[in-house]
């Protein structure tokens, strides 16, 4: 990393601590001069919005942005946590999206709240694009049924299960038996939070959220120490939406901050999916009032509605760009075949691979073979995965791949898959 | 009556004899040559169509139409039941909406089973018309949960309690729980059978047939006598979309004849309302289906929603025409008001009604003097209420204003109003 690389993580995070998160100021700002040069703008006082200007020397009082940057990242690499910003390459670029967000029923784009993230706070073996690349959001109340909580939990499993991961906010009731599910089908999943990944909300969660960070990953636009105030969980909700490929609500009371999370999906263009409940149930007014509204949303009552929405969506969706010549671009129809029926994760023999592709067994071994020799395919225990992707150098922002800064390894006990480290 | 209505009446008795109902062959025949010259083509051997010859053929063999015709007005007589026809004034106009029936997702009308009624055999007090004015239906499984039960009885209640009729097919399950919820309102319900209003079928249901016979009305395409075949279920659900404002669904498994209804009032372009319920319940999954499948579709929670829906679409349609010259015709708008905001059932004070039309009690004692002597309002109990409406002399076919012919007599435990006998 060069110095210019590091100084520019640097006033990202001094800018998300100067301004929350969401800032369509900020974020233009950064757009046009870079992060160095806008908080050095902020900090002479010339932030071109007098609000802008005002909560900036609000803060500057209370202590140096700088220093403030420099705990934080020292405070990170203590707990194995690590920085992620656009220049990294496991940013998860879906979030970009949050770019052309209106909400419903808004003319023009909301000035708050709703800018792209600047950076984020990592936690967990994960590389967050990897984790994020096939996700759905389930959200819902906290105040949840037990009928919610079943749901909640089927759908997290059912989607994990699927090799979908679950992204949803770690609070109590429908976010924790989604978060839930996915961990007892020894899925992945990821808890986006509105504070400090090192002290995450709700501490009542707090053992969930341990065995989130052991298998899935703990995220936040904050830094870590930073609180769970209350409007930085309507700024984060944005994030929930914009990383996935889709959101689903279970159970909301009348004005819920979770239909809040479905709107922002709606108003990006994501699929926004409702599970119905009874009608007798407070919990389920906001769902229905969702439903009721938003002719977009759709309602689904389980997985396969789910992978209805989001897979058409994958599928309409070209294959997020990763730079002009990749060896995987000349691909014949069936050596493409065989490489689309690759599991994301794990290995698979052969035959199976055949029949998934519609090959015949000789034809495919051929293929997999020309595909071996271009590094699209390994070969490991009797049969066939996606190799390792490459990742970047080792940076003090990209501590997985950096060694030994305390990321939690994979826990021995994983059901299914372990976190995907691709130090080699 | 003349003979040739008396001819006619008979003539479409036998015509639904000889063919089941909901047959547009037989329909356009009737519009054509009139009941009496298709009746007398049919049994010459000259429809049009090979499949109807032969079904006729294979119904002549067995009796008589004409005898069967008599015998079942002799029937009909004995029982205190009687037939309406298109010629009657308490004919529902709305049936005959069911010409522009296209089912959604077909091409053309379909050619069976959808065509208007011919007749309408009725017992009870209500003239047919009026039961039916502001009504909606209420339909779904026979085998319904508790959570179903409790739902249809609430909007049962509920439409009744704001004067609606409650129209259902007197099956076990939902449509039995909103024909109590509307009586156990005192309100007015309809069961629409597929079989003889002599003989309503379940047989389990006889004591609720008995209540609904008292304070509302049993209805029947099929004569008096005529079972409960299995095809008769579907060809009924026609006019209960038809002669409603508006269908709600509440529970339907997966293949339930009750999503049937529904389809049938989105191809006239009624509104369509589901009921959602727990997405764990088998006995929700054809709500659920309805809602996803068919866009037209309302979700509606109870009965403010439903309200909503047929509402709406009650103020849009222009008042049923029912001649050129009206008095009513060339009041003024304060004259209007009062009139309108006299309660389709019941008396109201001189004060209440100022209020409701927004006027002073001096100019609403005016004009409600206009109106009473212009008969569009007469003074009764200390307030006004709307006139009984003139009937038509006497016939065999009318029996209610015919007088002592067996009608079932206002029951005189009944809670807040009985049916509008207006023979006087």
């Amino acid at each position: 990393m060069t110095d210019q690389d590091h100084a520019d993580r640097l006033a990202r995070i001094a800018l998300t601590w100067l301004v929350e998160p969401g800032s369509w100021a900020v974020h233009r700002l950064v757009t046009r001069l870079g992060p160095v040069a806008t908080l050095d703008l902020l900090l002479d006082g010339g932030a071109p919005e007098d609000r802008l200007r005002c909560a900036v020397a609000a803060r500057i009082g209370s202590a140096d942005p700088r220093a403030v940057s420099a705990e934080a990242m020292a405070r990170a690499e203590r707990l194995g946590a690590r920085l992620i910003t656009p220049a990294d390459s496991e940013w998860p670029v879906r979030v970009g999206d949050l770019h052309r967000l209106v909400l419903p029923g808004a003319t023009r784009r909301v000035d708050t709240e709703t800018a792209p993230p600047l950076c984020f706070w990592v936690r967990g073996g994960w590389p967050l694009d990897e984790a994020l690349d096939r996700s759905v959001a389930v959200v819902g109340a906290r105040a949840a049924t037990s009928y919610g909580v079943h749901v909640a939990t089927e759908i997290g499993y059912g989607l994990a299960d699927r090799e979908w991961t679950v992204v949803s906010g770690g609070a109590f009731g429908i976010d924790a038996a989604a978060h839930r599910g996915a961990l007892s089908a020894g899925g992945v999943t990821v808890a986006v939070l509105a504070c400090g990944v090192d002290r995450p909300y709700p501490m009542g969660n707090s053992a969930l959220f341990d065995r989130i960070a052991e298998t899935g990953l703990l995220v936040s636009e904050w830094m870590p120490g930073a609180e769970p105030l209350r409007p930085r969980f309507l700024i984060r909700n944005r994030v929930i939406a914009g990383v996935t490929l889709g959101s689903v609500l279970v159970e909301a009371s009348a004005r819920s901050g979770a239909t809040q999370t479905m709107r922002r999906a709606l108003g990006i263009g994501r699929p926004s999916m409702v599970v119905p409940g009874p009608v007798t149930s407070a919990m389920s007014v906001g769902a229905h009032e969702m439903l009721r509204e938003y002719g977009d949303t759709r309602l689904v009552t389980g997985v396969p509605h789910v992978l209805e929405e989001v897979g058409r969506i994958g599928a309409d969706l070209a294959p997020p760009a990763r730079g002009p010549d990749r060896p995987g671009d000349q691909l014949d129809d069936e050596a493409a075949l065989l490489r689309e029926s690759l599991p994301r994760r794990g290995v698979v023999g052969p035959d199976v691979l055949a029949a998934r592709a519609g090959l015949d067994i000789r034809t495919a071994l051929r293929k997999l073979a020309l595909l071996e020799e271009l590094g699209l395919v390994v070969r490991r225990d009797g049969g066939y995965a996606i190799p390792p992707r490459r990742r970047e150098p080792a940076t003090p922002g990209n501590a997985r791949a950096g060694g030994g800064t305390g990321v939690s390894p994979p826990p021995t006990g994983s059901p299914r898959r372990g976190p995907a480290c691709t130090d080699g």
